[in-house]
């Protein structure tokens, strides 16, 4: 197989865009990430999308994309695994170039979740519909679970996850592209509505419209476009038990360990040489454990370590979401994991601003669907 | 790229399937395969269906497919292209096969459409939502105009509509799979209610139930499965417009012209080498326009030719659909294309009974999303 370069990026602000429909949203952050790569044409295209279905009653989505951005008559391929749909596009659109099947692609997620839907009823469809929602779960109950189980193992402590917000926001402070640019205190999620016991109104992300697209090329030619290129070192994919009752423990994801063991093998890496990481914060809890998950901590220490700072920008061994994440970035379902890649990009080739981590090398972005029954990452390195 | 072989298939009855879930008629589709092609594991696999979340409100479909199957931790990934959601599905598999990522590989479509939702207006969210369906259009009325068009310009009849019904009900008697099994006549589709002028509802596919899978490995590893392999000599995938507003031409769909060309120059065939075809007949209209714009006849003969028993297994140059089609085997949309695959792996190896086609060496399935805005073209040879 080929290796494979991102070199180019775009992605719209994400929040609530009422005067933007999907397609607007898609377009607009395709033609940045076309301008930005500096290509003059795409071969192929892979659409991230949780459920245009149920959000605006629009599938063949990936049809009707490549039509409004001019690009008919390439092949254009949505792929969907809840809210790692985008994460799951950037990993087809990769072997597409590593295959050598298509030499340019952009693979780019979407999702207007912000246009009458119940989108805690559409968000649900990705739990189990006739274990789990048939009965009334919904996500923040599934993560307050799952937060609840960590917190009697691990003594865990509400302001160990309050300690997540806080800082997803210092970072999406000074993210130009995040929903929430606001910095927050413990006591402002202490203090916030109780969704579902532990989890708070401010440890759950938020629901987003917005886009992201990058262009992917074999490293080989992409010095003819950019000198900004980035070389991915792992993608790889695992899927897990769909329902909570199912699975031996609440404190681990199986997904996010088998996704995580197959991506260090094949980037031939340990945890500690990843230089920082974006992971998928869809409640505070989430952060928590895959940072265990991914061998950043040990099982139980996740809560902790982000009290002490060891995934902060500023003093951390460790950053984790430096974007802001889902928290505060905003987490338009499909969109999140193509912009998880983006914030790897931008931190690669040292344009971050504010948020810049020192001596960035090595990115990892893990980006799930669900509570964790299926899970993609991603390894890019500077070159 | 490696060259790829099916070594297995398998597929649910299809109708309306009230006692099974889409998770029951999935895992059956998909083991009937696994059995049939003698493999004790799998490395990855993909899952094509268009809707599941509008039709029974599950997304995050893969995931829960590879749970069921008993196959996580493997990479499940979802693909969706509406109708052509299965064909879509397999093109991914044989890419991820082709790439040397994975070695064997599960192909697997379903849709469960007969669960209470509206199926006519879900099948519409393949169209255009904006420009197309908020005005009122369905599919009916969709490939209604392009009849009406085609009849137009070149004298094709509603007989001749009709003789595609007729043909495809005449091949899906002898299918034990097929939703209908029973011949008609040209005057019980002219007879049938009319559902959009010059369409009645014997020129329409029905709504089903029904699952179809597929196993995919590389050619060299086939032998060690199998002695009933079938090789892959084209995959190929296009796009197009997604409104007929914006279309040139009513009577010729841009995608399959240009899939077609791709997969004539991979395969290096011309028209005439194709012995057999599997054609997306969502309505009988389209069957004709498709047998066109394949290059197996002439723009505006392929009313007549069907009418001249040109397609039929018994008679034909070119025998079409000779599973009975959409028409007359069902259509369930996201598993159509995985069983025109299957089709084409029956009767490659000669095991289409009285279906079988004398002299099947090289055989094809196209299939397409909604108006023709998306095309996947798949060309088998028997080894």
């Amino acid at each position: 197989m080929k290796d494979v370069a991102v070199i180019g990026i775009g992605m719209t602000k994400f929040g609530e865009l009422w005067n933007k429909s999907i397609k607007d949203i898609f377009v607009e952050a395709s033609l940045k990430a076309i301008d930005n790569a500096g290509v003059d044409h795409i071969d192929s295209m892979y659409v991230g999308a949780m459920s245009s279905g149920l959000f605006v009653g629009q599938e063949h989505i990936a049809a009707v994309m490549a039509d409004y951005l001019g690009m008919g008559p390439v092949p254009s391929t949505h792929v969907e695994s809840a809210c790692a749909s985008g994460g799951m596009a950037f990993r087809q659109a990769y072997l597409d170039v590593a295959s050598g099947n298509s030499e340019i692609v952009l693979a780019a997620g979407v999702e207007k979740m912000n246009d009458g839907a119940d989108a805690t009823a559409v968000l649900a469809t990705a739990a189990d519909q006739e274990y789990e929602v048939y009965n009334g779960i919904t996500f923040p109950g599934l993560y307050a679970m799952m937060a609840n189980a960590h917190m009697h193992d691990f003594k865990t402590t509400p302001e160990q996850l309050a300690a997540v917000a806080v800082k997803n926001h210092h970072n999406g402070f000074n993210n130009p592209n995040a929903q929430f640019r606001s910095e927050i205190t413990i006591d402002t999620v202490l203090n916030s509505t109780l969704v579902a016991d532990p989890l708070h109104l401010l440890d759950c992300s938020p629901v987003t419209d917005g886009g992201a697209a990058v262009i992917l090329c074999p490293l080989d030619m992409a010095k003819n476009f950019t000198d900004k290129a980035v070389k991915i070192i792992a993608s790889t994919q695992a899927s897990g038990t769909i329902s909570l009752y199912e699975r031996e423990s609440f404190t681990s994801i199986k997904a996010v360990v088998k996704a995580a063991e197959k991506a260090y093998k094949q980037a031939n890496l340990k945890p500690s040489d990843i230089d920082f990481a974006e992971v998928h914060d869809c409640f505070t809890i989430s952060e928590i454990i895959v940072s265990e998950d991914l061998g950043f901590f040990n099982k139980g220490k996740g809560g902790f370590a982000v009290q002490e700072g060891k995934t902060s920008i500023e003093t951390g061994e460790i950053p984790i979401n430096t974007s802001g994440g889902l928290k505060s970035k905003g987490h338009p379902v499909g969109a999140t994991g193509i912009a998880q890649v983006i914030e790897l990009y931008e931190q690669l080739t040292e344009q971050a601003g504010k948020r810049q981590v020192k001596n960035a090398h090595i990115g990892m972005a893990q980006n799930m669907g669900g509570s964790g029954a299926s899970c993609t990452i991603n390894i890019l390195e500077a070159l």
